[in-house]
């Protein structure tokens, strides 16, 4: 058998089927699985939502290829929202659809780094920005982001990380795996700190539309002189509208970016997936109110989760906002991946191990509390105490 | 401004897109535009197709993520229809799932070759194939196939070009761009050759559905003992079931390489989407029928093409088969890129200039010529008898 890519066959299997496994693995004795492992809405799309997407995947109008950039119509709606939430007047040569916004991540990251050079993150990460870097040969270098910060990254600490290999820094806000939200100051102070350095600034932000706060632009970067030949935004209509299935996320940039976007996203598959653009398209001014409601309701889950927790001595919510919370756990003598498994099969509690999020993040556990619903959030205190008193038997 | 990515950068802007432009400058003073350009089914797809694709769009049960490797339906429809195809015995687990073929590439390449490595392939060869290597900084090397052999490579040729350094042979068949089918028995022997250098064997046979003959396997690689650690089969099913918008494809390999693609794969995208996965899982046994009508009717089209170049003198067909003529034009001192835009400007035939397939192409044009039915394709004479006299004047 010959080789494989040796970049591609050292990387770990993917995690979130084998913490799937460890649910199949629950007996059930606890009540059933509550799933806070992958970031899935814990709700079902919108009724019109479906109804729109029915009606265009059996339209012939979006069975051919589309432009590779994306449906204009997609473009123009996306435009438009993204220049409301900003305050800003940004146009359809600033957009660039993708399938979901791994895709948007990895065009972004082709678009600006090749095989060699270095790109900046934090640490903990999102782990398929950690593994496609790997993959692809680009060079990760990760700056530490700390409890007593609510694991908000210092500017200093990444302005001493920017040397002249490094061509990019990546963000996450709301952050995935931790849930702090960067706030716009900060965010600010970043963008300086890449423009002063000349290095792109790439800010994912599939998780903005959860803010505890609504209303308020997430940052003003797109106000900023100069943006459009630095930074690279990227989003998921997966969370917002419930349907990661389909497959649809979206790149904000200036239009010499997108024009190196196009040629990546040419390459990896022609275009997005055209019904879901023209359907979203539709369904992004319809569901505003909507959208609004979901938001609320996962701030509602935020708070539930945070009295719950409250309740349940020896474990700690470090860093909570939007999707996620960043769980420090009280077993000091065990890897999170030990944990984890632990608190799958023996409390019905899915989740991720910290570990997978980054080196000596092995105290942490990362809970997507966004699939459960306030009812079932709360009854968290009962299963994690009776676990910790299991432990102790 | 930040440098991009040279590896992306130094590539041309993708060329379907230009060659459209060229369309949109025809004044439709020769009848409507003949569109040979960009491979896509002439028909609309299946009702049955349309309905299905709707039915599942609109329901909840593929609106989440599925699994990496692809949904276990069309994982299982897809391995007794390659099982039925070429007779033989595959399993779910040597399928896997992607959003379009040229996905299905990118994740094989990756899986076998990184940075600085080198495949091997054909000239002329699939554009998008060449830039991909380029943009992942995988080296390229090719063989080039002649005219006198209908463009079908030899195997000394190949062989000798294996050197070290190559760590896959990707190959098309039915070809892209030139429409060439490569014999059962050349396959075998070009298998044979892989496994005695100890190289990968990429096969795409998008086309596979649109051979002039029905019924029999188009080769029997996948009987091969030891093929599942050698051979990775790619398919579209953009083209069989007129759904290139939907983005689906697949790739038939060992376990083993579906491990590694399913790496690849959860980084660029997490899945394919699902309810065109649940819905093609349905419909490739429903439509075998209307498949094997629209291959007899491609086959008529390919005749008809035949029938009607022999009337234009001095334009050659000098190879033709499944989806694509390699059409050699009479202008000597013309690069094929300005043939091309002339003849979509002044004779409204839309068709890829051979020089987007590779270097010493400048005498080819690829004509798909299955987007046309047969009573346009017989226009064809008069077009381009006209273009010539024009161009004389």
């Amino acid at each position: 058998m010959p080789a494989f890519n040796p970049l591609v066959e050292r990387l770990a299997p993917p995690p979130v089927p084998s913490v799937f496994a460890w649910g199949r693995s629950y007996d059930g004795s606890r009540g059933p699985l509550i799933d806070l492992s992958q970031a899935v809405p814990g709700y079902p799309p919108h009724p019109h939502m479906l109804s729109l997407l029915g009606e265009m995947a059996s339209s012939t109008a979006y069975c051919g290829y589309g432009p590779i950039e994306g449906d204009s119509g997609l473009r123009s709606a996306y435009a438009a929202h993204v220049s409301q939430i900003y305050g800003v007047a940004l146009t359809p040569d600033n957009m660039h659809i993708t399938s979901g916004c791994n895709e948007a991540f990895v065009s972004a990251i082709m678009a600006v780094a090749g095989p060699g050079q270095t790109v900046l993150m934090t640490n903990p990460f999102y782990f398929n920005h950690d593994t496609t870097l790997a993959m692809m040969g680009v060079k990760m270098r990760t700056v530490s982001c700390h409890p007593e910060d609510g694991f908000v990254p210092r500017v200093e600490a990444l302005a001493a990380a920017v040397t002249a290999e490094v061509r990019a820094l990546a963000l996450v806000s709301p952050n995935n795996p931790t849930g702090a939200v960067y706030p716009p100051d900060l965010l600010l102070r970043i963008f300086e700190l890449c423009r002063d350095k000349d290095i792109w600034l790439i800010l994912d932000e599939t998780y903005r539309d959860f803010l505890p706060e609504a209303g308020r632009p997430p940052h003003g970067l797109f106000a900023q002189k100069g943006w459009q030949d630095r930074l690279i935004g990227l989003y998921s209509f997966s969370k917002s509208f419930c349907i990661p299935g389909h497959r649809l996320g979206a790149i904000t940039a200036g239009p010499k970016v997108v024009e190196q976007v196009a040629k990546v996203m040419d390459n990896l598959q022609i275009c997005a997936p055209r019904a879901a653009q023209a359907a979203v398209a539709k369904a992004l001014p319809l569901l505003a109110d909507w959208r609004e409601e979901n938001r609320r309701e996962i701030v509602r889950r935020a708070e539930a989760l945070k009295a719950v927790m409250a309740t349940v001595p020896d474990w700690r919510v470090d860093a909570v906002g939007a999707y996620f919370a960043f769980v420090r756990h009280p077993f000091q003598s065990l890897e999170s991946a030990a944990v984890a498994e632990r608190l799958a099969k023996q409390a019905g509690i899915l989740c991720i191990p910290g570990d997978y999020f980054g080196e000596g993040q092995q105290h942490y556990l990362r809970f997507a509390f966004a699939n459960a619903d306030v009812g079932t959030i709360m009854t968290l205190g009962d299963r994690l105490r009776e676990f910790d008193s299991l432990r102790s038997e």
